[in-house]
């Protein structure tokens, strides 16, 4: 009982302070209870037996557990928690931090011509809101609902990423956002960008048509070596997904930020 | 109040677990209490400000903090209970598990040359007893005490790796343990290895005194290199350092167990 209890309290700070998170989303328009939004049919999880949820959010942290299609049904509780309190704003916290740290650390010339990467989304910006309507990515996939919230472009920024941008941006560092959403999508990630605070880039690169076929890890390499290619020394890149940070050119450093909703390859 | 009770509930039964999987040493020889363990000088500890424990860690196990030399001191308590409690034992179940997982995709032919390659420290064998008695890594690495523990030659296995190499040497994957031990370790390495039940191997390749300027990710890079020349096929690669895991031929998947206590290049 004691236990429940602090349990209480612990959940009461965490919407306290998830609530000024969304600080650039009006209150009213995501009055969500995560013990509400757990769906009870079951339909869509699939289960581990004796499965720790900490364990098996690590093991995805670490790229341990590759290609996995949902998070098992056991751990919605779990990660909604997690990505709805505190500890997962710390955790991206403490990411930029270790970034900005290592940013210090650079002899940076004046005519460098010095490109940081960030993906967009679950990096850049927080898809936290549509994640929180779908259970936390127990739900498979779907495009169709995925696209049409993409499209409101009302997503909000992960603070401390966004805190970090601003920081490289006074540095003269550009900005390169490479991305595997497509083009077709440009015009509203590219407002939904402005409204939170991204305000200039010198590139954001979206998936093409003719690119639709490659895996994350393809993409992104080729577009890091023609970045390469044109003069751009890429010192650091940041992502949600280990595909945004290996294979080719993925910079001098790369900084993981947690994602245990979704796995992209 | 009502969670002081419920923390010390869980430290209690964590002592619990923790004595059951120092199963081959005797309980006596170890009557740990992480509190008394403590040091309360500080005088090997740095302070980070505002720095969150459990971010810490995250950030360690996805390789975003790299090249630090030591736990921070306000960490040694967390990093203590979550060495010697359960979820440290959970944590690489969940490694093991998912590479169990994958080694029951791989289509093993009869003739074929398959190597997983092993670390040793902290991935084959635990040195937390010895790490339980200087800070959990709080104070700076001192060769002289940890070389005197390595020659005891009294490391535990952990549970999960133990099983693991049981099952791939039924399965007839041959066992390489590669690691950054210096060579004039080997009697006890083997010794110790063998006593708690590492009882076959291919190879174990420790280091030489021609490679000790290497670091770690050259070393081990270079002898995974040589094995792939010699006819080995990698299929699996597992230890708690990032080093261990990255650079040439780092086999066909690796798999990264936890380490907060130290960290090598």
């Amino acid at each position: 009982m004691s236990f429940l209890r602090g349990f209480s309290l612990i959940f009461f700070l965490g919407v306290l302070v998830t609530s000024s998170f969304f600080s650039n989303v009006k209150a009213h328009e995501y009055p969500h209870s995560i013990h509400l939004l757990m769906p009870r049919s079951g339909s869509a999880g699939h289960k581990i037996e004796g499965l720790n949820c900490l364990s098996w959010r690590l093991a995805v942290e670490t790229n341990n557990l590759r290609d996995w299609k949902t998070v098992p049904e056991e751990c919605e509780g779990y990660v909604g928690h997690y990505m709805m309190g505190a500890q997962y704003r710390k955790d991206c916290l403490a990411v930029t931090s270790a970034a900005y740290d290592y940013v210090k650390t650079l002899s940076l010339k004046k005519d460098g011509n010095y490109v940081w990467i960030f993906d967009i989304d679950e990096t850049s910006l927080s898809n936290l809101p549509y994640y929180a309507d779908v259970g936390f990515g127990v739900q498979p996939y779907n495009a169709t609902s995925f696209d049409e919230w993409q499209k409101e472009a009302r997503a909000p920024a992960i603070p401390a990423v966004l805190s970090f941008y601003k920081k490289l941006v006074r540095l003269g560092i550009k900005i390169v956002f490479l991305s595997g959403a497509h083009e077709e999508f440009r015009e509203p990630k590219e407002r939904n960008m402005k409204n939170i605070g991204y305000y200039k880039w010198e590139k954001m690169i979206l998936k093409q048509p003719s690119e639709s076929h490659l895996k994350s890890v393809e993409y992104k390499s080729t577009h890091r070596t023609k970045l390469e290619e044109m003069g751009f020394t890429i010192v650091g890149n940041i992502g949600d997904q280990w595909s945004d940070l290996i294979g080719a050119n993925p910079g001098k450093r790369t900084f993981k930020l947690p994602d245990p909703m979704y796995y992209i390859g």
